[in-house]
């Protein structure tokens, strides 16, 4: 009978930062809620920090410290969690130690997974255990366990998603506000929500790692940012976010992965997404991800993307799952069948682009622009020139009808070299969602 | 290891109407995909209908036929799928027989789980065999796997869904069109987006079947209809429609269980959202849910939440979880441990409301239901009166300020009792979402 309580799982945690004390504390609080729905007791078995005496939400102090993660990882426990974070080390080894030693594993770490995702897997499936990291993609969204366990049937086409909340944070505020980018940043910065050094999550490299994972998941393809075209929001204006709306749309720093019939199409870019699209209306810190699933159409999943209780959230689903028992291929599929795929070259990138161009604003500029594009076979299908006093400078933006990425870039490096156009110009593909 | 091929997982199927066809096809057609995910081959071992000779998308004609579902129930199989639909026999019996041989069973059938689903998983569990329903709720969304295996760290507060797409269909056409309940319902029929008999899903009571299974979910109760308040659509008018708009929102046939102070809140009735929340851009067939997981925040569930491919999806999936071994308590929680919660009163319904009467436009008509409306102390936050020739009848359309369901419900009491009043006034909640 299920019901009965099993032996206590014993949960070695390395990590006390907050999603770790968040982790300790639920385990410590919530436990007997959480038994009944693993069928055996979650205990809180070793933890390890780098500062034992860090004044801490959760009160650990009863709970075995263990200085070295190594010896954590190989301490008498069902399962160690992962919440140091960093893809290196201690964490990599910790891990790989753990899985060695035939214990399973739950981390919350991507940018880890992102780099050595599909050898980890293979060790942990060659011991016969699970590796489970529900909280590395979308922080508490159960995504990975939604394109691992449920959208399977009839395969994933694409999947789009708003992955990285600080940058969902930064361009909402824009848009309210009316702010630059590097303002908004400083005060996300005061705030806490963005790091001191924001490249990782402005620079796109953060929505990479988490795309990479869920590529992995949706595609059966080995997690790989280096096969992806990584764009940041840095260079995002007040005016683009402005001029989007004009068009019907909002801009999203959103990671893309579909299938094409030229290969897999991999990207990270600030794109336009329709009003009443699923994830236009998705703002601040919140995540979404769209997988469109085959015939079964597309399945939208919305919350949390970080922050202590979504994160900490999807620990413990990842806990309570192998608690029961649960097990099973990585990444859906073993991963001795991960199989790269080829990629998508940028012409199979058709849809709609908006571009800005700043000018001077002087007689012939536009024809010049016009004539570019229309060599490049990129035809307009609305522009908007606001004017100012002659002479000074203006932006001119249009959203092209559907063409390739390949001519608008053609045109662009083209139009660039006019001593009439100030700057690179700005061009934002407008997608489906 | 795991990527060595265990041996079939034998599988005996009850019912092939679209969704058995489904079932069967994609178990034909995408076996190799689902063995690596299952880590054993899923073979199709058996299929029973009412009529072997009709003709059928996927060809069955070399599995071998069951005519008698309780005979398919008893079978050799691992495992029993059960897709006949309909709350009593043969369905029930099914089910019961294949529990109480040991064999795990994967449903589809909402209303039959809304009925028994209790008593099912005491016995699944006793014979600790799994149950499986995520086709049951919602259809290809894994809400039902997300309120069991996810979301569960905090607990769940709240859930507002979108359940049935029918309904959903016709308030879409009815907001594009301007026709009338009616009018838009023969031309669903029409289509095949509604039944013959449309009862079921324009009364209520299809969401009410499905928020009874994720109200068991979310907050361990027996699943029970009989707890729940079910209104219907069939009085929401093109005017209601359009003043919503007036007023910011969209309305929803909504099913709401949530936990307040006074006990568990389970309600199935049209309620406006405010444009820009996420069930408010849920249109057509969609179906979506809104899981409010206390600390970890609101997370948003978005897709078909019917038809062929979304429900075998969902059927695909557990089978795949069932294979690979997948158990637990049916509902989350032991069965033995679900719990009658204490009904909310309605005075706990406390939001603001849409209020419209059918008035003659004849003085003091107005100082009337102002009157009624004061002396119950529901106080009108904004009013909209379109005038028409005097003496006709014109809509007087309101939007309260935040007040408990059983102030309002008073004053309507009072005023539909005024001869300047036509017909029954309608009150519509304003939901947070």
């Amino acid at each position: 009978m299920l019901t009965r309580m099993g032996k206590p799982f014993r949960i070695a945690l390395a990590g006390l930062g907050n999603v770790g004390g968040g982790v300790a504390q639920i385990l410590l609080t919530r436990g007997a809620e959480l038994a009944q729905r693993a069928g055996r007791p979650l205990e809180l078995a070793s933890v390890c920090a780098r500062d034992r005496n860090k004044p801490r939400r959760a009160d650990v102090s009863h709970i075995p410290w263990i200085g070295d993660p190594l010896a954590l990882a190989r301490s008498k426990a069902d399962v160690v969690v992962e919440v140091i974070g960093g893809e290196g080390e201690p964490a990599l080894s910790l891990i790989e130690t753990a899985l060695a030693a035939g214990k399973p594993v739950v981390t919350a770490n991507k940018a880890l997974l992102a780099a050595h995702g599909a050898r980890l897997a293979a060790t942990a499936e060659e011991q016969g255990v699970a590796l489970r990291f529900e909280a590395a993609a979308a922080g508490g969204i159960p995504i990975v366990k939604g394109l691992r366990e449920s959208l399977i049937a009839y395969g994933i086409d694409a999947i789009h998603g708003i992955l990285n909340g600080t940058c969902n944070y930064i361009l909402t505020q824009m848009e309210k506000t009316g702010r630059a980018f590097a303002e908004v940043l400083s005060d996300a910065q005061a705030r806490g929500y963005a790091e001191v050094d924001p490249s990782l999550d402005v620079g796109g490299g953060d929505t990479a790692h988490k795309l990479a994972i869920l590529s992995a998941l949706a595609f059966g393809v080995p997690p790989d940012v280096g096969r992806m075209r990584v764009q940041g929001i840095a260079h995002i204006t007040p005016a683009d976010i402005h001029f989007a709306r004009e068009f019907g749309c909002r801009i999203k720093l959103l990671g893309i992965a579909r299938r094409t019939a030229q290969g897999l199409d991999q990207r990270v870019q600030p794109a336009m997404v329709k009003l009443g699209t699923p994830l236009a209306d998705v703002d601040t810190v919140f995540n979404a991800v769209v997988a469109h699933a085959g015939e079964a159409g597309p399945f939208t999943f919305e919350g949390r993307g970080a922050g202590e209780e979504p994160t900490t959230s999807a620990v413990i689903a990842d806990l309570v799952d192998v608690a029961r028992g649960a097990n099973g291929p990585v990444f859906g599929r073993p991963a001795k069948n991960l199989r790269l795929l080829p990629a998508a070259p940028p012409e199979a990138h058709v849809c709609p682009f908006y571009l800005r161009f700043d000018v001077r604003d002087l007689p012939g500029v536009l024809a010049e622009i016009a004539g570019h594009l229309a060599e490049s076979e990129v035809s307009i299908e609305s522009m908007i020139q606001r004017g100012r006093s002659p002479g000074e400078p203006v932006a001119i933006v249009m959203v092209t009808h559907e063409c390739a990425e390949t001519s608008v870039a053609h045109a662009l490096r083209a139009i660039a070299t006019s001593d009439k156009v100030l700057g690179p110009p700005c061009m934002i593909p407008i997608e489906a969602g």
